[in-house]
This record gives structure tokens, sequence and C-alpha cells, in this order.
């Protein structure tokens, strides 16, 4: 039997990493690297940073893998995630297979939660329902940039009583729900934006949050998006990449 | 000047705590304890518990405070959470004012994650923004249920490139927007999860999460909707509370 974890190391901070993730850093005996693009370098020297500074008396190694892309044409998003995720199933199973012996536990790193747009879960998933390897896992939770952003902005996510969503950036402008009083747009919303300003709405933004290289923004969405997308272009020509989310919320 | 730290300790599990939480229950003087009913004893215990763990040579003290209840029979539900709110604001102030000497620090263990259907954030930002109190105040998130929930589940909340709602149980009857695919149940769902058996859904539902009482049951929600309703009172009954939290998904 192997032991794969699926560890949430949260988003940016490593303080953000809990007792139990510090733990299972402590059992593991090689981590899996996967990402890829312009972020690659630096999320994955956080990662080494972080078992750097918890993981006592123990060897482990590092194994780092090339990541496949995802088709940035295709027509059908769905579809060219699960190709990517089928491709990535590929590299998995041959990491479990030649880099972790029989007894011995792997890990995957996941920025934020494991449960929250991460295609980790549902991969080990699959690889562990083909039966093609003994296989246990768990999934350790962790501080998605969700909650570090309304922490960091000290704004509760909800309205009293109402729903929130969770939106990946490329819906963002199918607006609001006629239910729902806050909308937290994740991945990338591009300038998705834009397509709300005419509305009523209070925006908490963040990008690299929980790092050194934190941007806060809020206010009336009118007033500051265009504030956003320039401090957006910006950051992301500075460093190569962004990583951002923001909260959108109705008056209460 | 004085502090307060509005600290999420997690949904449960003592190892939830994060290494952030940890850092900041140990520059606490004082923690204020407010729940309230039948679930009281066993949340403060686990609030002592934790202090108890993680604070290492320092003095704290404990003050329990009387919690304001809630109109249960208000028309207005928001109205009612409204005046409960400004309630526990006077039993707040008065807390900082006769509690907390200039220069200490004061803090909130909110269960799960203060930015999620908690009103601390609401209730302190509402005294820092009256001036009557020389207030600094802090929020550090923590795993909420809904991470624990999918956690313990394996399973993620989104399906690719869909939104997803987080709903108070009250409602969960309205149903599904048509961009959302993954609706999480918080609070009391009551027998809300009926109105939906007829739809193709399935359900992630746990108890009491990351505790030793912890109860999960998934499956198609029409196999499993009566299993849940039947446990449900079961642990009501055995327990004098509950405290649970469901992930409904459209399938992949």
């Amino acid at each position: 039997m192997k032991t794969i974890l699926i560890i949430g190391i949260g988003a940016g901070n490593p303080d953000y990493l809990t007792v139990q993730a510090v733990n299972a850093l402590n059992q593991v005996d090689v981590f899996f690297l996967m990402d890829k693009g312009l972020s690659k370098g630096k999320l994955n020297q956080l990662r080494r940073d972080i078992c750097q500074r918890y993981i006592k008396d123990r060897d482990y190694r590092m194994v780092e893998a090339p990541s496949p892309s995802r088709a940035g044409d295709a027509e059908d998003y769905r579809q060219s995630v699960a190709e990517l995720n089928a491709a990535k199933q590929l590299v998995f199973e041959r990491l479990i297979d030649e880099e972790l012996q029989d007894g011995q536990c792997g890990a995957f790193l996941v920025w934020g939660d494991p449960s929250l747009y991460d295609s980790t879960i549902r991969i080990i998933e699959a690889i562990s329902r083909s039966e093609r390897h003994a296989l246990d896992y768990q999934v350790i939770p962790g501080i998605s940039s969700v909650q570090a952003l309304a922490a960091q902005h000290k704004v509760a996510l909800n309205n009293i009583g109402r729903s929130i969503a969770i939106t990946p950036g490329r819906l963002v402008a199918e607006g609001f729900a006629d239910n729902v009083d806050s909308v937290v747009v994740m991945l990338d919303a591009g300038n998705g934006l834009r397509s709300l300003v005419d509305q009523d709405l209070e925006v908490y933004w963040g990008a690299y949050l929980g790092t050194e290289d934190e941007i806060l923004v809020s206010g009336k969405l009118r007033d500051v998006a265009e504030d956003i997308e320039r401090l957006r272009e910006q950051a992301r020509a500075a460093n190569g990449w962004i990583m951002d989310t923001c909260l959108l919320k109705r008056p209460e």
C-alpha cells in the first residue's frame, strides 16, 4: 500500500499552515512539485521553504515533474480541463509507480485549499478508482485565498442571512443571482469587473495574498475598478504573473 | 490602545488551528467566551482545551459573558439578527471597557472561519467605527466546516469551471441557480433537503465535523436523504444539539 496526502498549504503566508498540515508534512517521503508557467519558480520555492521550516529530523525527497498545459484556445472549457486532468493523471501515475515504494508516503502541496478550484483530489480519486495501484489517500484542508482576502480586509463574506457565490473569473460577467448578495471571484477575472461597474457594489480585492507582495484595494466598485485594473497590470508586468481574488458585495 | 483578535479556531479538530492562530493565542490577555444554548458547554470546553494545549508560559484570563438570544419567532430574519447584533455589541463594549486594560489584548475564538456566517467581525467593526474606544483589531482565518466537510469526504466543492453557492439552511429550498452546480448548506438546514429529492443530486453530509462524534454520509440525495434526517434527529437527541453542514452537487 502507498499513501498519498493532498495537503492544503494555505494562500501564501507560511503561518497559514495548520497543525494538521505540519504533522502531515512530517510523514512524507516524497513531495511531488507540479506547478507550471511563470509562477512556478516562486510557488515551488515557497513549497520548499515550508518543508524546510516545518519538517524536523526526517529525510524527504522533492520530485519536480513537468506539468501538462491546457489548450488555451479550446472552445469547450470543461472539455479542455478534462483533457488536461487526464494528461496530469498519467504523470501522477508514473510518479506513484516510479518514485514511491510500497509503504511510502507521497504528497502534493496544494496552494490554498484542495477543495476549491484545484484538480488534485479529482485526479487522485480517479487513480484510486482505477484500482491499478494499492493506494490510500487523505485530504488536509488549508486556508483558501477567499478566507485570506476576507481576513485581510476584515470583512464577512456574507450579508446577514444571505447566500454567497464563489465563481471562476470567466463567469463573473454573468453577474449576481437574485438570492445572492456576495460573489467571490476566483482565478483570473481579467477585465470582468468592468461589466459590473454600473451596479451598486462594494469590492474587496487582493493580489499575492499573505505574501510580502500583497496588494489590497477596497471601495465602491465604480470608484476603484480602474485602480484595480491598473494595479493588476502593473503587478503582472513587474512579477511576470499574478494571483488575485476579489469579493463583490451588495451594500448591507 | 486596546487590541482585539478575532481568531478562527477551525471546525472542531484542534489540529485545524493554524500557526498564525497559535501565535495569536500567545498574545492574548483575556479571552471572551460568548456561546449560548445547549452547545455552549461543549464548545467553550473545546476553546479552553485549545488554549491549554497551545498557550505556553503566559498568563491569561477567560471571561464568560451571557450571550443575548435572537427572537426566535421574528418575522423578519435580517431585522432580528441586526437587533441581536446590537445587543451583542453592548455586551462586547462592556467587556472591552471593564475587562481589558489599555495596552492589553482581548480575543474572540470563532468556530470555523470568522468570515463565514459569524457576526463577530461585523460587531467589532461597528465598535471600532463608533470611535468610543481606541481599538485596533485583526482577523485570523480558520478552517471552516465547509472545508472540513470537503476534506473528510475527499471531494472538490466545485465542478470543473462552475460556480459554488454557500447558503443558509433557511434558503436551501429555493434550490439551485442555473449557473451553479454545487450548493453548500450552512447552519441548520432542518428538513430543507426533502424539497430537493426529486433532483439528480449527490449529497455529502457531515455533523460534528472534526470531532470524535463526527458522522459522515454521502450518496445520491434521493437514496440517503431519509438516512440523514434520521441520523440528524438521533444525534440531536443524544447530544442535545447538532452542528452539521452539507454539500449538494450536480453529477459532473
